[in-house]
């Protein structure tokens, strides 16, 4: 009998009801004849209540009380929705990260997974119980002190136990119903993407696609373990994550609508558009143009722990000798970086600095791109027919970026995705968590 | 440098100011020179809610998922204390029951410890550091699931950890300033008791003196280990529990008021008086008087896991050859208990039912009785002169308890601690909860 491992998030745990109806969907799936592991995270708002409560008695909690409190949040989770099971006539057992065998390393809020050893996981499902593992959570190999993953961490551990205890697939629920062509809220034609490669996955995260984190999709790829991303809200089949050699453009993929060959084929190499409203642009105003002055701007940013994105350096004017530097950031960073570099202004000797958090980032990503030409050329056509104006660009092996306005993401978006074709010749239907958000 | 283990409960840990304020009573107890293990339990109200969560999704939540559930409320509590403490510059490490070595069996819901092993916290308090213990909870030697202690599980957990740790005292706090002559609430005139025996303590309490558990008075007995009962609200010496052979009479109590040699013998000879609400009566009528009818009542009585205390038949009416059987049992179990008899009324034949839930008991307590002659006479003698009707005896070699109507259950309490000299001269305050209740 093979193993399923399946991940609900919050919001599909937020309340009691939603709880039950969880149980019934994991309880038809053991039905179907699978050994099935789930993976749950906190209920709802309870990861920030808890936050909350800490910083009522410390301005800065001390980072191994404050995962030994978080980590209370999936042992309650795990232990109703176990509950609920069982009164659904099915045997169910919770465990704790530690209990699960989630070793990880002693980097309190932000551990790494070292090993999983899922001893007591394999007993329960070769007694026929289901087993329910608390997300996020892990017990350092050195300290034996209760660990958090930090972000993406409920995703991290599902891939990892779904690794450990070779399992068929790796399923990660949302209110979602799988990875779209662009967001469905922004391009109502966007077509959800039955198969794609991790690396486009990674690239589609990386540029603002909120549905799989970084590090799940990492640690999938290395292992080569398929994740299937769908609602846990509908029955419909999701998009499935996996090696760029299994994604075969296949005439039965439900992508609606009639399609020629040429446009399957033009269709495949753009795997879909991302954007991501949560960045600013910094720019450095009239810095010298000689060895060095990029290096200490970037080491102070560095130094300031900000994680930067796309850097720009304009051709400095003749006449001067002087040039810009511009580079986003996440907004929440913004003023760290504008303190940390006005402090440097005599040393490097800029004009000023320039702040502009009414950006957003517009990428299209598909493994194709890399050895078809014309690409970036097609997609800022599509941006300059639709009047956006680009502000900075940015390239990878199999992805375009460019920064534009805020109020352009929307016309930039629905421009590349008619550009390269995406859209279904039907709106698809998209269930959202409606009011059990 | 000693061990000093400490426990606060529920409404001494209700809210984040009540953390806050225990966090510093915590570390004065450092600062004096003691290393301090902390036993807490959870949040005021967490647990019942965690309860009600359960029930929302299982009528009968299966018990193993239960405990895990429930031990979420200590973990939050320990954790927050824990950085209340760190943020007053002391260290502070938390530990779950199954991390400090707290070993039970597998009888989820009421476990009982079988051993400690607090290798864990004896590490951090040689470090320095400060440790918390989740109460309430252990991991099963058999199954190494996590289960709870039941009823007074925390105060048990602390008295366990005192007594593996050797350490010098074990402190339960709780909002009231010590074991009492009688309730202050009822007896103003009360007397804080500076020190008693653990078998005096074990009779207050199992009849129905609410501050410590029979269960952890019984584990402290039997190791040795000295509790010290006090309030978390005040800087006062509380009780002392302690070997009979410690409790000696010591003219520098803080008994208040002036005392002849004379009262202070007789104020000995009984420790205090307790009283009990929470019980009903019931009554068999007309039962024949012939070997095994008794039990048959009895048998019936237990089948229905029904937990009863004082038994009275009366002496058969000659006519009849019919006896009449009472017992007292908690009100909770009433309908059960009724339930259960009525089936049997055909097979053994008697009469009818009587039951009463408007009675209450009323216990005088004092390891001198025993050698006193003449002690429940005085008693009764003193319940005839306050009005007060006796309904039911029951006698223990250190104890003397009477079945009263409830509504004189104040009047008993009053004219006992009267009889026997037990009230200070002047009125003790009481500090309770107040608000933060």
């Amino acid at each position: 009998m093979g193993i399923v491992v399946q991940k609900y998030g919050g919001s599909s745990v937020a309340d009691a009801d939603s709880i039950k109806r969880v149980a019934r969907r994991i309880v038809e799936t053991k039905k179907a004849g699978n050994n099935v592991v789930v993976v749950v995270s906190a209920m709802g708002d309870t990861t920030d209540e808890l936050i909350d409560l800490a910083n009522e008695v410390s301005p800065l909690p001390p980072a191994r009380e404050l995962d030994m409190l978080l980590t209370a949040g999936e042992r309650i989770s795990m232990a109703v929705l176990a509950m609920a099971i069982q009164n659904l006539g099915h045997e169910a057992r919770s465990f704790t990260g530690s209990q699960a065998g989630v070793i990880t390393d002693a980097e309190h809020g932000r551990a790494k997974i070292i090993d999983v050893t899922p001893g007591r996981i394999q007993a329960a499902i070769d007694q026929g119980a289901i087993a329910i593992v608390a997300g996020f959570q892990g017990v350092s190999q050195t300290t034996k002190d209760i660990t958090t993953l930090g972000r993406g961490g409920s995703d991290t551990t599902a891939v990892a136990l779904a690794v450990a205890l070779e399992a068929d697939v790796c399923e990660i629920y949302s209110d979602v119903d799988g990875i779209f062509t662009a967001d469905p809220r922004i391009e109502p034609r966007a077509r959800k993407i039955p198969r794609i490669s991790y690396e486009e996955t990674l690239e589609m995260a990386a540029q603002g696609a909120k549905i799989l984190h970084l590090r799940c999709v990492e640690y999938a790829r290395r292992y080569g373990m398929a994740i299937h991303v769908r609602s846990s809200f509908s029955e419909k089949e999701g998009t499935w994550v996996v090696k760029a050699s299994d994604v075969v453009p296949d005439a039965s993929d439900e992508t609606g609508g009639s399609t020629t060959e040429g446009q399957t084929m033009e269709a495949a190499i753009i795997t879909g558009v991302a954007h991501d409203r949560s960045q600013a642009k910094i720019t450095v105003v009239g810095v010298p143009d000689k060895p060095g002055e990029a290096a200490a701007i970037f080491r102070a940013i560095a130094e300031a722990q900000i994680n930067i994105d796309m850097i720009v350096q304009n051709v400095s004017a003749a006449a001067t000798s002087l040039t810009d530097v511009s580079f986003t950031l996440p907004r929440g960073e913004g003023q760290t970086a504008m303190t940390a570099l006005s402090r440097l202004q005599d040393s490097i000797g800029f004009e000023s600095l320039q702040y502009d958090d009414s950006v957003g980032k517009v990428s299209i990503v598909g493994a194709g791109m890399s050895t078809s030409p014309g690409i970036s050329a097609r997609f800022f056509e599509a941006l300059s027919d639709a009047g956006v104006n680009i502000e900075m660009i940015s390239t990878s092996e199999i992805r375009v970026s460019v920064v534009v306005a805020e109020t352009q993401v929307q016309d930039a978006v629905r421009a590349a995705h008619e550009a390269f074709d995406l859209g279904s010749d039907e709106v698809e239907a998209v269930v959202y968590g409606g009011t059990g958000r």
